[in-house]
């Protein structure tokens, strides 16, 4: 298994649940202090990450929610935006541009900030009122878990919460055995798949922000492979048109009410292009969580096999992930 | 200038337009019964002529509004809807299976329903509380300018709206003038541009839903050509990287607040492709309405110049817009 190191993942889970605490204690407080909305905002793949949490409050619970791209939010505004709203940001290097923007952009409105970095003492950091740094920990999505379903559980939407919450600290460990059993699949797909010119990959639900961002900041960004991402509830009305017998497509199945959707994207898929993948959660086990969690999980289960794709893809291509030809370079 | 019937474009407008107080009552008696939040929901190139109208509302009142793809709606729900709550849908046919679905779950809830529809008497009109129907009328943009525009004038947000409804009368006959302004240029276009692999689609603002279905029901559907679209605002987060000096990208450039976006884009494309094409709004006149009111009507002013992409294109091709292989043909 290339590039793999498991006694790093766990340690790495480690240290986010570490901060259980500190991070139950942001929830309480903003509980407490109230709120009328929660706003996500963010930008590419970070925004992508947060947006099966806005998915799943709107599920479970009448909280009001919301999400914008920083850019856009910081040039359109929102209209539901007052003093007594919470926003959660999150971005790795903590000084996003287009996030520091809309954190300044929030933060004058009266908003309160949550933010989740990789880096302490960020500019995003400072600008906010709550901080939760990983460092290199991951997966990023268990600081949400907590924060969220906390949030969740103190608004009497989530009774399930201690229990969950009490078992997310094996899911750094759950994870390394998704990639395990994830690997030889990963693999071949990516054989099959690194030199195709076009591909087409499909999502619903809480899914779709993973395929649209997959696509963006991995398969484009990373390797410089031309992509279209499309939603199944969107795949009918357009993009199947392109699909012939040698177009690529890929598909990222849910456990979420959207299955149904991707089964007809897979369905049609099927009979009309012999390169066709399907990736399905359902298929990989979480030892030491509930199987009552498994669908919640879902997007964290995805991040983890599409990693195994990454890793392979970029062994197979010789194409290192971190190459850019203009990212971060100046220039723009 | 290819398949172009000045005539009848005017008829189509008069068409719509003469149902002014038919439009301007629903308008009315919507306010006078009040509502909680004005939600759209439709399906692929027809939800994304209405979203900028829901960009219209948050950008000049208070007023809550929302929108969800009917499939998605359907599956997942959304936690804002009440019986308050009311929606506008539109569909051609009047019969996409998905919009008839939403529709019936949002009746279900006691959402009051606003069908806008190309068939009189469609399944989807039979759902609803309110229909108007414009036959071949175009733009059928026109229908949602007088609805929503009344509808923020009598909510205090568009006092200019008696002067902008009047105005209207002209507008399809502008827009005549604006396809005639832009079909050189759009020649152009397509014949440099038909025998492309692979395309870059951006927009953003008010004018990203038209970038994200131009690409979805034009570009794939009608003429089978591979389009990624993306916003301006993600731009600059993955997709860049895909640029080199043969890959053709295409910009929609608003008049609207995220107007710098496209300037972010537009200069970094001038820099790293020598396929880059900008269709700007601000380019093309509209006699007979004030300037005032042009930015606002720019999703129209650039359907009807896109109108003149599409139709150069099937005639440089020889690939009718109408051939598909597998939309309504069964099989899925």
């Amino acid at each position: 298994m290339i590039n793999f190191n498991e006694e790093q993942m766990i340690k790495n889970g480690d240290a986010i649940y570490s901060q259980r605490t500190h991070i139950e204690t942001i929830s309480d407080t903003l509980v407490k202090d109230g709120f009328d909305l929660l706003f996500f905002t963010s930008s590419g793949g970070s925004m992508a990450m947060m947006l099966p949490f806005e998915y799943w409050i709107n599920q479970i619970s009448k909280i009001p929610c919301g999400s914008m791209i920083s850019a856009d939010l910081t040039a359109m505004g929102c209209n539901r935006i007052t003093d007594k709203t919470v926003a959660f940001l999150t971005s790795k290097s903590g000084d996003t541009p287009d996030t520091l923007e809309a954190a300044r952009f929030l933060k004058q409105k009266g908003v309160r900030l949550v933010s989740v970095t990789g880096v302490k003492d960020s500019p995003l950091e400072k600008l906010s009122d709550f901080c939760i740094t990983y460092g290199e920990g991951r997966p990023q999505e268990l600081v949400f878990y907590l924060l969220i379903g906390r949030l969740l559980y103190n608004s009497n939407a989530f009774p399930e919460y201690p229990r969950f919450a009490d078992e997310l600290k094996n899911l750094a460990g759950a994870l390394v055995e998704v990639r395990k059993q994830a690997d030889p699949f990963c693999l071949e797909y990516a054989e099959k798949n690194c030199r195709e010119p076009y591909h087409i990959w499909v999502g619903s639900g809480d899914l779709w922000p993973l395929a649209y961002s997959y696509s963006m900041c991995t398969l484009e960004e990373s390797l410089w492979l031309k992509t279209k991402s499309v939603s199944s509830s969107e795949f009918f009305h357009g993009t199947l048109e392109l699909i012939e017998e040698d177009v690529s497509v890929t598909l990222l199945m849910t456990q979420g009410p959207t299955r149904f959707l991707d089964e007809k994207v897979k369905s049609f898929a099927l009979q009309h292009t012999n390169k066709f993948t399907c990736f399905d959660t359902k298929d990989y086990a979480l030892p030491g969580i509930s199987n009552s969690f498994h669908s919640l999980l879902s997007p964290v289960i995805m991040s983890a096999v599409l990693q195994r794709v990454s890793k392979n893809m970029e062994s197979v291509t010789g194409h290192s992930l971190d190459i850019r030809r203009y990212y971060r370079k100046g220039g723009y």
